[in-house]
């Protein structure tokens, strides 16, 4: 088998093996050139190629969010891993394991003056949770070729590690920094930063490996269950009149169908989902905004909860943060194996558990539940407001909300939705959702920066079809995600076109004046059709309701291209449907 | 006069006229809109909107590369600002003042799971030179809305800073980090970042502004002639022998006539000049490569400077960064306001003036020519390396070395030419340009990222109609570029598409692989047309001779679109006409 002769390049190549990470994002380069040889060569890895640095690292993050493992970026030296930076913070506020490898120069020939050369050590800040910053390995540079030594050895620097590299040895030192970045990556789910210098020749390959890392024990994350902590909770738990629930992103099928029914079962306890949870019954509450949105200060007090548990990632829902805000519980606990944050300035326990573990552990010794009509006050709220939802449809013209009633509806049987961010998710948020279709979306930067990339990787590993829905600015910004060998023809886009950033005209902005239409709204008459036909999609377009519904019948089927559905909706009509829904439904 | 309510958006607008910046790029955004009103608003500015960051910041660097003054980039929360960064470090390392200001959530609403919300504070490391970290004007909060006081007050940290501020007073806090930022944009004409916090309501306006910056003096750059660090020098040089000027990046007419000639008429001085130099005599030794690619060491050592004395930005031709590394200068002598590199680990002097001042105080002081042939002899050298030049070109077929002969003739009398990274700019190099164009290239990270970008930036303000060459992958990486309504319609884009990153089959991979071609020359088949369909752009391919020089007769005529000519090349002879060249040459 070939690898690349540098050892470095080898023992980063052999550690992520030995990690089982498998799938392997790279971007042309030179200075990679070492790890893309190793990566490439070796059948363990399922490589992929994308210009895009920006897209690459999108595309990474999605397949991370669907496998729930880590995921490798590889790029050259320079402003490269500049590029990676908003997947970075997606994957960080996200909770998903990317591990940047970015190829550098030695240390000796940066900020001097060449090209594609910054200050790669550290760059993601506090977004990566390691940053592995490798040594020139020196000790293997040597072996291999006395004449390139002299250069490596201008700096003083670089001859005292040298020198202290010879007892030292830089490679026990990199083979540990490697397995602590990528253990790290696992256990906290997180993003990692592993810098490689490599010097020229950088083309050379050889047959066999010439280096052996010493053997790591892998880690795995430990639920360590605090029964004493668990008891404390459960006496507050007995004693509350009105407890919340409310779940944020989560992956489906997080929690098993039993405590689902016995959280249901109890008539003290309201769960509010949000659409990004993937959690469902016929007794939670999803579509939060249609139930709080007309609420007002009575009826506030009346929903406000003594405890407030929340488990999943961030919340969608402005609403609930903005009533949780004011009318804080008395208790609020989140659950969650890593962090915690304190998103309603209440947070009074951090339950270091995966939500699973704690609603068995907790839920097997809840004795009695609470008599209460907090849950079936909230659920004839519901249903009055689920009756003027239907009403309210009847009522509306075409626009971006009847438009995402026919698309959520025909979304195909257990399939897979991803959700572009701004008005898209919001939108998504108030229809209610058939349990079978699972729905992601990069909430944890919420940019409208890199979800059709994301879309695009979780479908290359997904069993399940991938519909992706998004507004036309993050369509048009992420346009790059199509300049992609891997995209199944299984792979379906649905682009709301309302010529520019609608959701804008929601926000109290001094909307129709030339000033708002440029700077806000941002007006254009962009089409996806020219980049379908660019990258090879099939293309459709629709403007009315019976086209749409008529084109919805027929856009799932199997087809040998991916294909993209685009639907222009009336800007000037969107926003007011959109505030007079939250009047009507009242 | 319309102005945001919120006295931190008057003020950073204020202070931004004061400095004289005039030039506004805006991404749309909501936490933004304080400034995007406030920049809008007053017809002191000229404000753009672009959508995509990555492109808004290139765009804005185009801008300044052609001004040489500050230009502002404005954008909304969380990932956004990290969009900016691959220009941020283009702008530090090419010496661009960009001036970033990004909008922020108040600190209490920070890292507690909000949306678009990362840390923003410092999060371009060194690559920039100032950080001001602004804080949320309590004061004026306090003066405007006594209800929103108690969510600000929620941290311990505020509360301090609250009453803390009753005396420190915040404003004058805030205007003077935005002087000094400003300041040092300008001075050390760099990239600073400005953060910015609000907080909701955000769309809120004023018709008189309430805040009245203290006055600030503005200062200007310097320069102080150490006469006897230049007698010094003037020792040196003249008992040197060899003398030789190395001029990197440099803008157009920033050496006197009178300077240029009286160093091209000593025949010690060796006068190597870049394409990006925008420097030219008759005498002196543009196309490096040219001279230095065929040499041994013999010849080298004839070349070997006693002095190197350099001036102007980063060096594009390895070979002679090779050359000059192997074959040291006893003293290497930078000139340059600012900053030095010590790119040939020989600099012995750094003299802190412009390249102009410098030359105009040590040449009036030179009192005698040194006798010597260093120059005559690679003159004849030089002569010899034209006429096999001229003579190649009769021998070879089309190809990218071809296309660049008959594109760079064409370039239009008096304008500019911006050129992309990578194989752009080593081939334009090959060539010698006419004294009238002037050239410019992102050549301070040397990325293939945002150079469509910085040349339609540079296009919008530049009284010169500009052609922008690129490579295939550059120009489809930064394809939103063309998303942008401010394109003149004399600007012109060619793109030499080779099917992929044509360069690394100069390399020594492994070219003719399956791997080699997807991992490392990135084939692809596509073309710019639905581009330029999609943008509004006039489209135009070739792929032979004779039709490239008859597209080139007319497509610089007058037009109601920009356009776009695509030059295909064959991809499988280009790697051995360039490689075959240097060999020809010799």
């Amino acid at each position: 088998m070939k690898h690349s002769k540098i050892p470095l390049s080898q023992t980063v190549v052999t550690l992520c093996k030995t990690h089982n990470i498998k799938h392997i994002v790279i971007s042309p380069g030179s200075r990679n050139a070492p790890l893309t040889i190793g990566f490439t060569h070796d059948d363990f890895f399922e490589c992929y190629s994308i210009v895009d640095e920006r897209c690459a690292a999108f595309f990474a993050l999605g397949i991370a969010q669907q496998l729930q493992e880590p995921v490798a970026v590889v790029c050259t030296s320079g402003s490269a891993l500049l590029n990676y930076y908003p997947a970075v913070s997606e994957a960080y506020y996200s909770r998903i394991p990317l591990v940047v490898l970015s190829a550098d120069r030695p240390k000796h020939l940066i900020g001097i003056g060449d090209g594609q050369t910054i200050k790669q050590t550290n760059v993601y800040g506090e977004h990566s949770l390691y940053n592995a910053n490798l040594k020139l390995d020196l000790l293997g540079k040597k072996r291999r070729n006395k004449d390139d030594e002299l250069p490596i050895l201008k700096s003083i620097e670089n001859k005292l590690e040298y020198f202290l590299g010879l007892q030292k040895d830089i490679q026990t030192y990199n083979e540990s920094e490697i397995h602590d970045a990528l253990t790290v990556a696992k256990l906290e789910s997180a993003p990692v930063h592993i810098n490689i210098p490599f010097d020229e020749p950088l083309y050379d390959t050889v047959e066999e490996l010439t280096i052996k890392p010493k053997p790591f024990n892998l880690k795995s994350r430990i639920e360590k269950i605090d029964e004493f902590e668990i008891d404390s909770l459960l006496d507050l738990w007995h004693s509350a009149k009105r407890k919340m629930i409310l779940v944020g992103v989560l992956q489906p099928n997080s929690i098993e169908e039993q405590w689902i029914q016995q959280i249901a079962d109890d008539d003290s306890i309201l769960v509010f989902t949000e659409t990004t949870s993937n959690l469902s019954h016929p007794d939670f509450f999803p579509s939060i905004d249609k139930i709080i949105a007309p609420l007002e200060a009575e009826e506030f007090k009346a929903l406000q909860p003594d405890i407030l548990l929340t488990f999943g990632g961030l919340v969608v829902s402005k609403k609930i943060k903005a009533f949780l805000r004011q009318y804080k519980p008395e208790h609020h606990w989140h659950v969650d194996m890593l962090r915690a944050n304190d998103t309603f300035f209440s947070l009074s326990k951090h339950v270091q558990l995966t939500p699973n573990t704690f609603l068995e552990t907790f839920f097997s010794k809840v004795t009695h539940h609470t008599k209460s009509t907090y849950k079936s006050s909230w659920l004839s709220v519901r249903e009055k407001r689920r009756k003027r939802h239907q009403s309210y449809l009847k009522t509306i013209s075409f626009s971006d909300f009847k438009a995402f009633d026919s698309i959520l509806k025909s979304i195909p049987k257990d399939s897979q939705l991803q959700v572009g961010n701004s008005s898209a998710i919001r939108y998504t948020q108030l229809f209610q959702l058939r349990k079978d279709i699972s729905v992601f979306c990069n909430r944890g930067t919420s940019g409208i920066d890199g979800s059709t990339s994301t879309a695009v990787g979780s479908a290359v590993v997904s069993n399940q079809r991938v519909t992706f829905i998004t507004g036309d600015l993050s369509f048009f910004y992420d346009s790059n995600a199509l300049w992609n060998n891997y995209i199944p023809n299984s792979f379906r886009i649905i682009v709301i076109n309302n010529g520019g950033g609608g959701i804008f005209r929601i926000l109290p902005g001094h909307k129709n004046t030339e000033n708002f239409d440029t700077y806000f709204e941002t007006k254009h008459h962009l089409t996806a059709n020219q980049l379908c036909e660019m990258y090879g999609f099939e293309y459709h377009y629709v403007s009315n309701e019976a086209a749409l519904n008529e084109s919805l019948d027929s856009f799932y089927s199997v087809s040998s291209q991916p294909k993209l559905l685009e639907v222009f909706t009336p800007s000037t009509v969107n926003d007011e449907i959109l505030l007079d829904y939250f009047k009507f439904i009242k």
